[in-house]
């Protein structure tokens, strides 16, 4: 982790102070009176938590911004960003105040604007830790992006420098909060076609452009299994509502030139207390992206399991009826209700934990050919 | 392997040397003279080759019989089986004379029957090697069910004794002629989408009654791998066109007590010398039926993949369009065809020992914990 510069306490804003106190109160986000509206605030905004977006990459781009104009809690409030001409589009195209434009090395002064209540950080899996502590530091709230971090020790300093900022932090596990999978978390935990005896999850993608941070180990921290891998893993864990107990994983690598640093292709098996077990495929080298849980009274799947729109589902007993929403509104609508009714997030840093940690599981398990514990 | 009565040569019929000679000559299978016709003959049946079903269980019962029925170039022509009720059931229902009945310890009188050409054996695994080296031995060509025997050893004394005998073997794997499946094995080794890079095969049911052969290890050799599981590794090499130089592969028993002798869930990862890695789950505790192959440039995919009917696929351009056949009617017929034209079988006997090769190694690879190569 880079150093970064301990930031006073002190700086947090008065209009923060006021959500806190509104947090611990009546929790009436909607009654909440505008303190100190920053120039870009349209009607309504007032009553909405103010979201920074730290690293303004395709992700934010095309994702994050399109849906905070679909949140009811949440308003991109500020940005942070190392590249001049991307803060002067994202200014014009969102009426962002230079006030409220941030570089890497201004993003700590980002404590002294009331304006910004949530940091979210959506730069290359190795700036998490770093920019969520220093978000913590700064007085945010934050929302990382997956996978949390590169490891466990990361993902423990950045949930501790949260609690002892007293901010909260989620990660960004959209699909938390998408209908489909909410249905396969229901089929799943509430046994609806018996227990769970079998899981089919997989997710991966053909990764074409060779000039990109993801495959960069220094910045990326894995391939395949840290990208994208990791919403298979997520989905075993939802749906089963168990933490696996053991893994088993294996490596193939078919282009060893672009693939040179990072994963391209994992399968693994992940063993559960109730003996489900979850047989999974990751890859950069092709598309595949499915979650099928057999029951012993019928079946279910998702696919597209896990991506920003068009996911579908069906049962052994037809397809699944539910809408298309913007995921990532929700997910950030409901960190905004967390931290007005000062609840825990259901995708908080111990949830990105756990998964950074089989993920360092699955390494250890090719590394070593064995079967890893994870109890 | 018990014993079994040496059965001259010389026992095989008339009607028998007239086929071999017809195959090596004109193969004009149709205009072939009727010799002999057996009581059971209806108009058109003295052209088709004669079928003994061994073994008159649920698949000979509801798959095999009705597609006797379907089939352009064999019939039913015979029965063996060690149950009288039986016997005198199917003689009713397909008017087979009592001298085309026999039961296990007047098998080998089968040499003297110039009726019946193929020996179909359909015993529990364990008996397969006997009664595909008894019927070649007694003159006849055989099928034999999946999966082809208990080990390599086996499977090479039944190749061995069909070539001394002069008749030809074959393997039960109905689904190389369903349309489906053989329009992936066009996408998959003509590369139609580009190289296939990852692959999932799975295939398991919810096995329930407990008092049956397959859960005894002594009759089926092994559990869902062995009955099931093999439809996903024949899957994962049919549609590749190559043979796997390495597995690995993990075991879950969640209920040991009906699983005491035999595998309840095996899942397995096949590597191929192109890269190309199949990822595979099997089990007697949940439905799971499914082939998936990603390309470099889209995907296909099978599900139902391995059913007796029902069968349906799509690719990422939308659903195939194929009808549904009778697999096993297509299958005899081949077969058939192979005989009076003495050309190979694509499902012949070295087919059939490739998977036990690959199951022997699932197994070894279970016990050991480690990657078994296959080279």
């Amino acid at each position: 982790m880079a150093d970064y510069p301990e930031l006073p306490r002190e700086s947090t804003s008065t209009r923060r102070q006021f959500l806190k106190t509104a947090a611990f109160g009546l929790g009436a986000a909607l009654t909440m009176p505008a303190c100190s509206p920053s120039p870009a605030l349209a009607r309504g905004d007032e009553e909405k938590l103010g979201v920074a977006l730290v690293g303004l990459g395709n992700y934010a781009t095309n994702q994050l911004a399109p849906a905070l104009e679909h949140t009811e809690k949440c308003r991109l409030a500020g940005i942070v960003t190392g590249t001049p001409a991307k803060a002067e589009a994202w200014s014009q195209k969102y009426s962002i105040p230079q006030t409220h434009i941030y570089n890497y090395e201004t993003f700590d002064h980002i404590a002294d604007n009331e304006d910004i209540d949530v940091v979210y950080v959506v730069l290359p899996n190795s700036m998490h830790a770093e920019y969520t502590i220093r978000a913590a530091q700064a007085g945010k709230h934050v929302i990382c992006e997956k996978p949390m971090a590169l490891n466990a020790r990361e993902c423990e300093s950045m949930i501790a420098a949260c609690e002892e900022a007293g901010v909260k932090l989620s990660i960004g596990y959209r699909v938390q909060f998408e209908p489909h999978n909410l249905e396969a978390m229901r089929l799943g935990r509430e046994k609806v076609f018996g227990a769970v005896k079998v899981i089919e999850a997989s997710f991966g993608f053909r990764l074409q452009n060779p000039n990109q941070w993801r495959l960069d180990k220094a910045l990326a921290g894995g391939g395949a299994l840290m990208d994208v891998g990791i919403y298979a893993i997520q989905a075993a864990r939802y749906v089963t509502g168990e933490e696996p107990i053991s893994v088993t994983a294996q490596e193939v690598k078919t282009d060893p030139m672009m693939f040179k640093t990072v994963d391209e292709t994992i399968t693994w098996q992940l063993e559960f207390p109730s003996g489900v077990v979850a047989n999974s495929t990751t890859s950069y080298a092709a598309y595949v992206e499915r979650f099928y849980a057999s029951c012993e009274q019928g079946w279910f799947e998702l696919g597209p399991a896990y991506s920003y729109s068009g996911i579908q589902g069906r049962t052994h007993q037809g397809p699944m009826d539910f809408p298309q929403v913007v995921q990532q509104a929700l997910q950030m609508d409901d960190f905004a209700d967390c931290i007005l009714n000062d609840r825990a997030s259901k995708v908080s840093g111990e949830e990105g934990l756990r998964d950074v940690k089989i993920i360092e599981a699955i390494y250890e398990a090719i590394a070593t050919g064995g079967k890893v514990s994870l109890v």
